[in-house]
């Protein structure tokens, strides 16, 4: 099988940065995308993110030998249904959604008969929209495929080639695990972010003002997270509630040994703590997935 | 009054920041320095983070204007009471510790009579030790400066002046409220932080290499702040026990009401709350808080 021609629906951070990988490493793909947003659709064609911007989703899939639906988890479903009628019959139909079972579900109700072969890049920044993307957002990061039962063996390598192409490293995963490790080290550090920060700013002692001065002590690398999408990920936890509810069980658990630990003023269980996370963070840039340089290599001031 | 001489006591990333500022930005003032750890004084040394490195705290505060403390908030009183001996009757003595109240008691119990003013320098990175310090640490961030009562206006003024000769933004606070404040945008997100990158690595279901692999979801962030030095932490957890209990109880409070949202499927609770904390790292942008480069301006893959 050879990709020939993609379809992009959904031309965001995600659809946006796939189009603009494929242009920059994979030219002799065509490109086409479709966004609901008449002005996502302008600013994405001014932009160039693909090819040739559509403006309904049955166009935008014509002749397409794979479809990638980028798009909130929540929304898959019609989005499916709407590029139905354009497809062609051998066709691969994927995603870059961040929960994968519901998903994978979601999909296979719109699309009966048809090769659906969901996936997740793990990657992404804060910002969202069709100004966001770039080129360079997959390159070193994992893409996580997550082929259902009897999945065609051919079709899944096809879809791995295409991300490698884009720079990617390729795990192959079950959905149901998937879920359960992506909830650990993407829903759970999300939901966290968020609440914190909606803490702060709900305090009575302490001004938003303040919070906001005296950030640079930890509370500002929050706020990144917690600035990322809102309906993306409202539809993350409401598509992978049984994992988050398990992993944020956890959470709590250790959580409150940690409160217990600081109340009768047990040090050594938090300095054995302090220093075995400390390990985790040089593996995590052992193995490229994170900058090395200090503070992320934030530009501090001259 | 005008300092002529500092004497800096621990030279880690903060200790050796000051040390490089001064050089930089207050070259007139002559610096000297002690690390009771030989390996770091020979560093220090090495690296000229100040001017003359003393083989005794006594010696490096000999004729000092301002003596700045720059040690573990556990490590305070022993710091204060070595460097008793060698003072003169009318320095400075300050410190960078991240909780006040208790280390104010502490420079008040080991220097009796003598002028106490602490300070707080919100800045820092994940790492530590001699060689992490640089000269523009300080540039831009707020130093938040906890005078106790009665404390001589002048003596205050001037170690004012000194911070912001090395490019920070200065503001006085009462040392509890400075606790209260530093609780919600340092410690608490710093306990959080190091409980779900421990909670991570526990896991019977999810390999602690999964866990790596996938880390750019969102977790790698908490590991860098997870990095940081564990006796620093340990001893402000300790020390700033009272705040950081009451904003833990705050943050959980909220955490449960977020699990039920998500329990429910109350889609706008969740969303609701995620678009009011992308306005709060809008600010923290707009008050030079943070690199306002998507990903802290992290390095992507080319």
């Amino acid at each position: 099988m050879t990709i020939r021609r993609v379809a992009i629906i959904g031309l965001g951070l995600l659809g946006g940065s796939i189009g603009l990988a494929v242009k920059a490493r994979s030219p002799q793909i065509v490109t086409t995308g479709y966004d609901r947003s008449a002005a996502v659709r302008a600013e994405a064609a001014a932009r160039g993110l693909v090819g040739t911007v559509h403006d309904t989703p049955e166009a935008a899939v014509k002749g397409a030998d794979l479809v990638i639906l980028c798009v909130p988890v929540g929304a898959m479903e019609d989005a499916a249904r709407a590029i139905a009628p354009g497809l062609k019959a051998d066709a691969i139909i994927s995603d870059v959604g961040s929960s994968k079972q519901a998903v994978a579900e979601a999909l296979a109700r719109a699309l009966p008969g048809h090769t659906i072969i969901p996936a997740h890049p793990v990657a992404g920044t804060e910002q969202s929209g069709p100004q966001a993307g770039f080129a360079t957002l997959f390159a070193g990061r994992w893409c996580i495929i997550t082929p259902p039962e009897g999945a065609d063996a051919a079709a899944v390598e096809t879809l791995a080639d295409f991300w490698r192409a884009l720079g990617s490293k390729i795990e192959l995963m079950d959905a149901s695990h998937h879920d359960l490790v992506l909830a650990v080290t993407s829903h759970i550090p999300h939901l966290i972010a968020y609440t914190i920060v909606g803490t702060a700013s709900d305090l009575e002692d302490v001004t938003e003002s303040e919070v906001i001065k005296y950030s640079a002590g930890g509370f500002r690398d929050f706020t990144r997270i917690a600035a990322s999408d809102p309906v993306m990920w409202r539809d993350v936890f409401l598509t992978n509630k049984t994992a988050v509810l398990e992993m944020l069980g956890r959470f709590t658990e250790d959580l409150t040994a940690l409160q217990r630990a600081i109340r009768s003023g047990d040090g050594d269980t938090l300095f054995d703590l302090f220093t075995r996370t400390r390990a985790i963070r040089r593996q995590v840039i052992e193995q490229g997935q994170d900058d090395e340089r200090p503070d992320f290599g934030r530009e501090h001031g001259t």
